[in-house]
């Protein structure tokens, strides 16, 4: 067995599928298609029966949007797009706008009043209950401007943003604990902070010239979801990714940095040959707070900040520029990647624990205590140029992304997984060729303690000619492969919006049976008339109005210029799929209301006239008539007998 | 033949197609795969070769976004998403914001100096030469706001918005001339104009209770695709659809009107039986303009505003609520629909040309003519429940999309058609069931004088249960159909975001040779020298910036705190797809940069201390290590020795 697995044989394998693969690019079209038998699993019948796509799918995939500032939805094998999540970015298409007060409040910085409407999300994080996906939300974080948000799986819409305090945003790794108790997110873009929190940590920063300082903040997760700040350990460096180990590596959050330079450009932030993986004990974090080793700064008084000298962690050193940060399925090894490298170090966390309890120490660095690489690493693999993220499946392998290679590689992991996969450990056991640069992967509940395995999806960064083109600016690349079979064969690609980080999958049997076809909202209301009140001392004019096919009520009323306007609209829907939409011409407004939904939309009445609102979702043949005016009156013109009166 | 299509047998014909329909749904998921030979022409390979779907898709389609304000693109018949083209709604995803001056200019009210964010995109219009699609430009209407804009298809970049003036919003209908010099819009929602235009249409409004009025837009479009005021005539009525004749219609604007009632409410909109379609001479247009029939508004000198009653226009009646009006490819058949019925009016344009001349008129309504429906139809055909647009194929058939019946069906065309189908002209060919209510449809083509056909997709607008479910709020369904087959059989569906209208679909030979991989704006700067200018009497400092992979210059800049900051970034990127971003933490600054682009972002300096930029499109490995620093010192403790110097 060995014998076959010789760098040789390992090369050979590489340059054989290379061949393979540029064999078959030539000759299409010519390439005659599989026979049935072969393609059975993965081609679509045709002519299509109905409902092929609900029926056939199994799992859901929540993707980052990064600039799209929420997340895509897609379902799998298909790879069909379902739906867009918006989160912290307006996106009208999808009736996610801040004229709706409640998102508007969402949006808003918190210590400033400024309304934020740009944002960047990462990584999104399936709640789980003993370490599996449970199917209630999606947690998903902000680098830009330091958020995390919740969407409730049952809605697919986002019914939190947590701002984490102290900082000026750049956050990056975001991961949650296994019983979705706590979430951990670092800072990636190191900070001049609050005074209060430079003393406490003992380093005073130079605005100007650095270094910097950064750390990672704990969220709290209460039963229904809602978020609170836990705590902020500040230390000497950023944090890129995060995760809270389970299993094996149950109480400790582990990150990485990349920059242990404490550089502020590019060039030097590769001076080292190896960066840091951290170990923190949560428990010590808990302590600290119990011991009230903590400030607060003026900005958030319900913040502890803790510095990083009264916790428990660890460090060992990383090749080069470490990014990706992975855990197996038992919680015993942490994968993580040098990016800068061609090397991925697979550390055992037992071995951790164990080298602690040693006291392995080779030296410390800012009073944390460095544990021996030899120590603490089962393997450091020499896999390819530019590995990225690393997930697990179900039969005991990693698979690691590589940007510069353009594939991924295929590992079998050491113990307790040798009785599954019968391998060599740590030796490449297949290469999926990718198109072409990957970012991060994917494995169906790939990153907790019982992947679903079968498919691995390539997010890939550059697609170049996959596609048909379209212009400068090109589209991601999403690859599904199937790895019940080896050599893993492509399924599918799509293209997909900008631009995805993460994604994480889950069955269709945790989403499906949960997902609401309409909100319960309206029902309260629904022995509510309809009605118009004006108020002359805050200028304000508030419409309670119904909506039904095809019918705004009232479909008129009136109002003095310059006041206000608040439009409360409930849904008298109950049918699945019959969202209305109200926008009113000429104005920055444009709201989506889905069946048995209450929303609220906010304006001022600035143009005299005749202004128009309608229904901007096409609802029935009588759509385009489902129509109604708002008359707006110079103010010194009104009288109150242009008050608008409703019949009973 | 005529025996064969009898009512019965169209009914037969109708209820075995749903039958079948709905056995192949009871067989899923036992329905067995087609054989090869069968599938083999609309089924992917698996393994897939590299460029499977850059090498075989024909046709690129181009679908409004609705609600989305901008352009969706796909390929056919992969219906693999490609790219969305943001328009007239910021759209962060794809670095269409207004922090860039040149985008912020565009987004604003030309009268007002408000930015507007929000728009309703309806019907793209494909460029065209000689009644044919040249590939140069996509145009489209923005219902809400009352513009057009043009998307340049070498980029998939919008270049230009134009503001159609004296209007409170609320267009709709949108088409282009067969040689695409003429633009025509009509105004949908009903005014109250400027007292200008009331008093030269003879019309006073009551703002109150109406009646109001409207009318149709034309826009020059001059060789370099520039758009610019024509004229507007406006009349008692508003209007709909919109087509410019070619052909045998050549030199006339074709529109509809539902509210011929010139009612203010939906139930009233329904009260006539029959409303209108108005036939107006472009020549007597343009005869009205030299003879300077014309008044001009405050808002706008260079727009000459006409008055219906001072142009050649004809009208005839078409069953309640008409929605869809489509020109067949010789010019001669009018298609048109009664929404809120089931009939289909076929009018023929040289009877029309006849009667005009024949006089064949049954009355007058505001001083237009009726035309005599007996004398202009060609047909009146009874196909089914709520029938929205019709397109064209190059066989001679018509697609007519039902959004009750939730279905297609297609219809053979009268003379000169009949020697291509050999069929009876008027009764049903075909019916191809949709999932569900069809709102528009097209045809490769299916709006030009040369038909690609091949194809028919159905834009539906409920999917239910189509897809996997994903909350109360479900995404639209483009349904593929192969019409070369008859029964046409279901080729693909897809899921798209909100919410398409119309689409357009163009052939790839168009499209790809012209799509640019970069830009060439940088070229021209590529001496200039990155630095950084301070303006203390504009308190503004301008910011020279090169970017390249992974580095921005300068990476660092100082500023006094509440100056303007405008940062110029020239990318130095020539590669295919290497396109990088620009985000700064805690700001609401986002923009992309595609290779060889140059662009603009300016902001406000508010936060003191450091503030983070970054690439916000994953570039390289090098990727987060992409970033720089703007400085912020309070302006008190400003000193002229912190500008930031560059090196030579």
């Amino acid at each position: 067995m060995k014998g076959w697995f010789t760098p040789v044989a390992v090369a050979a394998l590489f340059l054989g599928l290379l061949v393979g693969t540029l064999a078959v690019g030539l000759l299409l079209p010519a390439t005659p298609l599989a026979p049935v038998s072969q393609v059975q699993a993965f081609q679509k019948p045709y002519p299509m029966p109905h409902q092929y796509w609900a029926k056939t799918d199994e799992f859901y995939v929540f993707a980052s949007g990064g600039q799209q500032g929420g997340l895509y939805v897609y379902g799998v094998p298909s790879m069909k797009y379902l739906s867009e999540i918006p989160v912290f970015v307006p996106d009208q298409a999808w009736g996610w706008t801040p004229e709706d007060p409640e998102i508007r409040k969402m949006m808003t910085n918190p210590w400033t009043g400024q309304l934020v409407t740009r944002g960047d999300t990462h990584h999104p994080a399936l709640s789980k209950t003993k370490g599996v996906y449970d199917g209630r939300w999606a947690f998903i974080n902000d680098k830009m401007q330091g958020r995390v948000a919740r969407v409730d799986l049952a809605t697919f819409r986002t019914s939190q943003i947590y701002w984490v305090p102290n900082i000026s945003g750049g956050i990056h790794g975001h991961h949650i604990a296994p019983d979705s108790r706590l979430i951990v997110v670092n800072i990636e873009h190191e900070q001049s902070p609050d005074p209060v929190i430079q003393r406490h940590i003992g380093i005073q920063v130079d605005p100007f010239k650095g270094p910097y300082v950064a750390g990672i903040n704990g969220i709290r997760v209460a039963d229904d979801g809602k978020m609170s700040n836990a705590w902020q350990v500040w230390g000497p460096w950023q944090y890129d990714m995060a995760r809270i180990g389970w299993g094996k590596s149950d109480g400790w959050i582990i990150t990485t940095s990349y920059n242990t330079e404490r550089a502020t450009s590019a060039v030097p932030m590769f001076a080292r040959e190896q960066d840091y993986l951290y170990f923190w004990n949560i428990a010590s974090i808990e302590k600290a707070l119990a011991d009230k080793k903590v400030v607060t700064t003026a900005q958030a008084p319900d913040m502890p900040v803790i510095s990083w000298k009264d916790v428990e962690v660890y460090m060992t050193p990383i090749p080069l520029n470490p990014h990706g940060l992975d855990i197996s399925p038992t919680g015993k090894y942490i994968l993580t990647s040098g990016k800068a490298t061609t090397l991925i170090a697979a550390v055992d966390f037992e071995k951790v624990l164990q080298a602690i309890k040693d006291r392995k120490f080779v030296g410390e660095e800012f009073n944390i205590k460095i544990l021996d690489q030899n120590a603490v690493r089962s393997a450091t693999m020499d896999l390819g140029m530019g590995p990225t993220h690393i997930e697990f499946d179900d039969q005991g392998y990693a698979y690691v992304g590589f940007f510069v290679d353009s594939d991924i590689k295929k590992v079998p992991l050491g113990e307790p997984y040798t009785q599954l996969h019968k391998r060599e450990p740590w030796k490449v056991a297949d290469v999926l060729p990718a198109h072409f640069s990957v970012g991060h992967l994917v494995v169906p509940g790939g990153d907790t303690a019982q992947p679903y395995g079968k498919y691995v999806i390539s997010m890939n960064k550059l697609t170049k000619d996959t596609f048909l083109p379209h212009g400068p600016l090109r589209t991601e690349n999403h690859e599904l492969f199937n790895i019940r079979e080896t050599p893993a064969k492509l399924v599918d690609q799509m293209a997909l919006g900008p631009e995805t980080h993460y994604s994480q999958v889950i069955p269709v049997s945790l989403i499906t049976p949960r997902s609401q076809t309409a909100y319960k909202e309206a029902r309260a209301l629904a022995s509510e008339k309809p009605r118009v009140e004006y108020d002359y001392n805050a200028k304000e004019v508030r419409v309670f109005m119904t909506v039904v096919r095809s019918f705004f009520t009232p479909e008129v009323f009136n109002v003095p210029q310059g006041w206000k306007v608040k439009v409360r609209m409930v849904s008298q829907e109950t049918a699945l799929d019959m969202t209305h939409g109200f926008a009113l011409d000429g104005y920055n407004v444009v709201a989506s209301l889905d069946p048995g939904e209450v929303r609220e939309v906010e304006w001022t009445a600035e143009k005299p006239g005749v202004n128009w609102f309608y229904c901007i979702w096409f609802c029935s043949e009588l759509h385009m008539e489902m129509r109604g005016r708002m008359i707006v009156v110079p103010s010194q013109e009104w009288a109150p007998q242009m008050e608008t009166k409703l019949g009973s």
